[in-house]
């Protein structure tokens, strides 16, 4: 494919990431980062040590701290910012753009109060003049391991096939397999809850509770994450495939995860404002628990293990009496409907 | 419920744990064993330290070398063989029996040119005036965490749900959680194709791929076991459950799993006879994964992981080769029908 200017809004970890993987792709990547001191040493020394440590970024790969400049003549924007920062962000694009853009976001979580996902506070944000279309990437992949060029499969999820074959096009290279998939709700719930479940799976470690009761938690956590993405019109296959279940896998088993890396401190009886000053990274499970707590709620829908997390979370529960409430649940059937 | 008598066949660490969760729950349960080292070390210092170390069995819990002995008596017959044992470990408790009992089988695996099922295989052995009905016990369950009495899930299934109650009144307490299921035929195939999976995750560590590689490879695994599954007559959803993704996450995950372990070794390049002779203990995945490559040919379905993984453990092929052939395949819809 011919070579692109893509704009990748976040210069995090998974942004950075990406910017790497489009660049050794021959694309004219430019990262759009807020902090000075990250902007600079991607542009003078080649590495983003807050987020990518020892990682030597490819030349071609620059930086700005200037949204202008970042957005300027791209063919393509990639949104990789907390899904706190969404809002504003595309706001600020929206006030940027000129032309329509294929508009890539990378980001797991749900807005609390609005129980919006990604691509809804995106379109709210940026008028449909100056978008082609939405696309979100999304898939089991620690940027770590993105950066260091390990094997990955990601997933385009767009209702318009064309869009996602080209943003399948623009990443796909003999480390990064690209899939497509039209089910853009079902890839957003799925990668936005599964964050809730790897803060379980943390705690269930940090409890010393083992392997068996962590593929428990995860599997009926799945089901759960099923049953209210179902509920609002996701299709259940999804939540088996790579954004769903192969996510979950890996945020859940993974050292490299925040999510689960706060889960096992709050396991081990750290408090949460302590567990999260010492990460100085975002942690999207917590404010997607807040998020999901409410809209079960509303919804009707029956979610004990992101319930219990919440209580943990935020009602001070106590988690060992949060794990053990679950294995305690009366006699039943497994199966159930979709 | 009242007290049973429950002669569990096989003293390996499965059957071991399992007598030990009967015995903690009131039950009179009896291992039957063929080595008489192991099984006087159970009867007389209450541990069986080559399957479970240091684990203290309760006092309760016997074994013997006699099948006769075992099965006297027994209101349930609870199948803990390998499964290279099965059809004959069966047909001698045919031979035995003499009114009708419930089966329960906890092994899993696909036998090689029959590709029968296990419950297959015990249907054909023992006649049907000797049996009530055959239950499927299955899911993510380290026989080393459940002698630890981790908390642990698993899931009794069968067509007739009288039968699968039982067997989850029998085994359920405040460590191991039972569901109920009718698919026998998906909860044996997940269970025994899961292991191979299983093997091709350790390979893939082995070679030091990282977590975004394996858990596409258990995802992508996943959907291949469906496909076969699903060809043969097992409820799609059953694959998303404790039984299938579940099991195929603690197997694939821990460090506790022969068949990771298996897998691991073979991508560090050693030779797959001398990783059997090291293991000393069955990996159920090698002796599947032969049964399965001529399975999936014959019902002409596509399964390329399990058949990257045949023919590294029989064929030769170069690990690095098997999993880099994976991700080079053509850009693909992730979504198949089931």
């Amino acid at each position: 494919m011919t070579k692109q200017k893509v704009a990748v809004l976040g210069a995090g970890s998974w942004g950075t990431a990406l910017g790497m993987a489009l660049s050794d792709n021959g694309h004219d990547a430019v990262l759009w980062g807020n902090r000075e001191e990250i902007v600079n040493e991607i542009n003078q020394e080649h590495h983003n040590s807050h987020y990518l440590k020892e990682i030597q970024l490819p030349n071609g790969l620059s930086a700005t701290l200037s949204l202008t400049e970042a957005l300027a003549g791209a063919d393509l924007v990639v949104l990789a910012v907390p899904t706190s920062a969404m809002r504003e962000v595309a706001r600020e694009v929206d006030a940027i753009l000129s032309e329509p853009q294929i508009i890539v976001h990378v980001s797991k979580g749900i807005e609390p109060e609005t129980n919006l996902r990604m691509s809804e506070v995106i379109a709210e944000e940026i008028s449909p003049e100056k978008r082609k279309g939405i696309v979100v990437l999304s898939g089991p992949s620690h940027a770590e391991e993105v950066a260091e060029r390990h094997p990955t499969t990601l997933c385009a999820s767009c209702e318009n096939d064309e869009l996602a074959g080209i943003v399948q096009d623009v990443f796909i290279n003999n480390n990064l397999r690209i899939y497509t998939n039209r089910d853009v709700v079902g890839a957003e719930i799925g990668g936005a809850l599964k964050n809730i479940i790897a803060l379980g799976a943390g705690i269930s470690d940090g409890l010393g509770y083992g392997d068996n009761a962590k593929a428990a938690l995860m599997t009926r956590g799945m089901a759960e994450i099923t049953r209210l993405g179902v509920a609002v019109g996701a299709d259940p296959q999804t939540f088996y495939g790579l954004t769903g279940i192969g996510d979950l896998i890996v945020t859940c088993t993974s050292v490299h995860s925040r999510n689960w890396r706060a889960g096992n401190k709050l396991g081990q009886g750290e408090k949460l404002d302590k567990v999260l000053a010492d990460m100085g990274m975002v942690v999207e499970g917590v404010r997607t628990a807040k998020a999901v707590f409410g809209w079960a709620k509303e919804l009707k829908i029956d979610m004990p293990i992101s319930k219990a997390i919440y209580e943990v979370l935020f009602s001070d529960k106590d988690p060992a009496e949060a794990v053990d409430s679950l294995m305690g649940r009366k006699k039943k059937e497994e199966k159930e409907s979709f």
